[in-house]
C-alpha cells in the first residue's frame, strides 16, 4: 500500500530524504490526493531563492551547475536541483541525461538533485517546477537551482518560474548565440560566458554587450556578463558572491510577483479543464464518431471542436472561498 | 477596412500569393472569422504530404531544406517552407531568424516560405502547423517542408503534424546526437547525417545505426540512414529520390491517422476553453483579488483554481452536426 500523503509532508517537513524524492513522484504523477499535499505544503513556502540556469545545449551548464552548487553549499546554504531532461515522450526516460554527469556533487551533504522529464510531468514541465520547488522549500533548502537547456519554448516557460535566470554561452558553439532564442536574452538577469579556458571567450562577452546595449531601453542597467570555467575554476567564486546578492535582493523584487502568481492559477484552471476534456471523452466512442464523419468528408476538426463545446453556455465560476475558514488542506 | 475573409479564400483557391500570406497571418492570429475560413479550406485538403525537418541547432537545417525544396521545385512540384522561428515570447520577432538565410531560394517560382514564431501563434504551434498546411494545401502546394530546431517539447509537438519526420545530425556537435531529444528518435523516419564533408561523418552514422538497433523492437525495419552535404550537394539528389518514395507511400500510411485527427480537436476544444476562461477572467478583478488572498497567505493558488472552477458541474457537451445539412461553412 503506497504511503498516504499526510505522512510524506510530514516526513519533508521533518528533513527525510525518502519522503522528498516520493512526495515529488507521487505530486509530478498527479496521483489523487496531490492537490491537498501542495495545499498544506503551501503555507510552509516562500523562502527559497530560485536561479534558473539555462543555455544552448553544449554550453556546459550541468558542469557549471555543479560547481554552482559546490560553492553555495561551502558556505553553509542547503542546496536544491532541478535537471530538466530532454527526454523522451515515448519512453518517459531520458535517453542520456545529465543525471549521468551530475553524479559527482549527488553524494555531498546538502545538496539534492532531481530530474525532471520534459514530457511525463502530467501537470506541464513549468507547473511541474513551481510544484517541485515549493516542496524543496519545505525540505528546507535554501537555493533551488534549475538547468533547463535554453532552446525549446517549454524550457524558456521553466526559467519563468525561477527568481533569477542565468543565462550560459560558450565560444566555438558555431552561430553562438544565435542559438539561444531571443525570450531567452530578454529574461536574463546575468549572463555567463563558460568555458572561459577556450578561444574566443573575450568575442562572445563582447558580442553579448553589443546585443544588451540594442535592447537596452532607458536608463535601465544591463545585466552583468561574467566568465567562468568549470574546468579551471575561474569566476566560480565571483559568480557564488553575485548570486548571494541576488538572493538578499530576492525581497525587494516583487515587481512580477503578481503575475506569476495569476499565471499559475490559469495554468492550474486550464489544467484541471484539459484533464476533464479528455477524460470526459475518452470511452464514449464519440470522438471516434466524429473522427469517421471527418474521414467521410461529412465534418471537419473545426466544427467538431465547436459543437462538442456548444453545450457550455457560460462558465459559472466558483466564489473563492477563504482557505481558514474551511480549516486548511481540504 | 480588412479584406473579408471569404474574398481571401477564393484568393488562395486561385493562387494569389498575397492572399495566401494574408489569409495565414489572420488565422495565426486567431481574427474573428478565421475558424469559418478553416471550415471552407477544409474540404479541399487532403492532397499535400508534410515533411517535417528537424534536428540539434547547428546541424545545418535551413541548408538542407533549401537543398529539398531546390530539388523538389526541379522535378515540377510546388513547394511551401514553414520555418518554425526560436523567437522571442516576448518582442514577437526572430532575434537572427532562419528568414535571412533562407532568402536565396524565396525568389525561386513555386517555393513559398512561411516563418512561424514558437511563440505569437495564438492557437499553439502545432495547431498553427497544422491550419498553415491546409492553407497551403487548398493553396496547391504539393509538398510542405516544416523546419523546426529539435530540442524544445513544442518543436516535437510541430513535427507531429507532418506526415513524415526526418531527423538532421552532423558531426562535430560535441554531444553529437546526446543533443537531440530522445523522443525525435523514436518518430523519425528517416535519418540524416548532414555535413557529410566533414571529419566524423560516418562515426555519426554508425552512432545513429548502433543506436536504432537498440531500440528496433520485432521484425519492423529501421529507418534509413542518408549522408548528405548542402555544400558539396552530396547525397541530395538521393534524397529527393527518397522523399518521392514516401510521397507515393503516403495513402498506405494512415495508421496514426484517427489518433492525430483525435488529438486536433482535442486541442482545438482545449484552446476554446482556455480562451474562454482567460476572457471571462481578464476583466473582472476576481484574479486580483485571489492573488491578494494569496499573498496575505489566505489562500493557495491551488485552492484558488479549484474554487473558480467549482461552478462547472460537468460538461453539456453538444451534439455534433453534419456539416452538409448546415450547408457548409456557416
Amino acid at each position: 500500500m503506497a504511503i498516504p500523503f499526510d505522512k510524506l509532508v510530514k516526513g519533508v517537513r521533518q528533513g527525510h530524504l525518502r519522503s522528498l524524492a516520493r512526495l515529488i513522484t507521487r505530486v509530478e504523477n498527479r496521483e489523487a490526493g496531490w492537490k491537498d499535499a501542495m495545499k498544506t505544503i503551501f503555507p510552509q513556502t516562500g523562502g527559497t531563492v530560485v536561479f534558473g540556469i539555462t543555455g544552448a545545449p553544449g554550453a556546459g551548464k550541468s558542469s557549471l551547475t555543479n560547481r554552482i552548487a559546490e560553492g553555495l553549499s561551502k558556505r553553509g546554504f542547503q542546496i536544491g536541483i532541478i535537471a530538466v531532461d530532454p527526454s523522451s515522450p515515448f519512453s518517459g526516460g531520458a535517453l542520456l541525461g545529465d543525471r549521468l554527469r551530475m553524479q559527482d556533487i549527488a553524494t555531498i551533504d546538502g545538496i539534492f538533485i532531481r530530474s525532471m522529464a520534459t514530457r511525463g510531468t502530467l501537470g506541464g514541465l513549468c507547473q511541474g517546477a513551481r510544484d517541485v520547488i515549493r516542496i524543496l522549500d519545505a525540505f528546507g533548502k535554501d537555493i533551488v537551482l534549475i538547468e533547463t537547456v535554453g532552446v525549446g519554448q517549454d524550457e524558456i516557460e521553466v526559467v519563468r518560474a525561477a527568481d533569477h535566470v542565468l543565462v550560459v554561452s560558450v565560444p566555438g558553439l558555431g552561430d553562438g548565440i544565435q542559438t539561444l532564442k531571443a525570450g531567452i536574452m530578454e529574461i536574463a538577469d546575468l549572463f555567463i560566458v563558460n568555458k572561459a579556458d577556450r578561444d574566443g571567450a573575450d568575442e562572445v562577452v563582447s558580442d553579448i554587450q553589443a546585443m544588451l546595449e540594442i535592447s537596452q531601453e532607458g536608463d535601465e542597467s544591463a545585466p552583468p556578463v561574467l566568465k567562468t570555467s568549470a574546468v579551471t575554476g575561474e569566476g566560480i567564486e565571483s559568480l557564488v558572491d553575485l548570486l548571494l546578492r541576488l538572493k538578499e535582493e530576492k525581497e525587494a523584487q516583487t515587481r512580477d510577483h503578481a503575475e506569476r502568481v495569476k499565471e499559475e492559477i490559469l495554468t492550474l484552471m486550464e489544467q484541471e479543464l484539459f484533464h476533464r476534456i479528455r477524460s470526459e471523452w475518452a470511452g464514449n466512442g464519440a470522438l471516434q464518431d466524429a473522427v469517421d464523419q471527418i474521414g467521410k468528408g461529412k465534418q471537419d476538426p473545426y466544427s467538431v471542436a465547436e459543437d462538442m463545446l456548444s453545450g457550455i453556455e457560460s462558465f459559472q465560476l466558483g466564489p473563492i472561498s477563504d482557505r481558514k475558514e474551511r480549516g486548511g488542506g481540504k
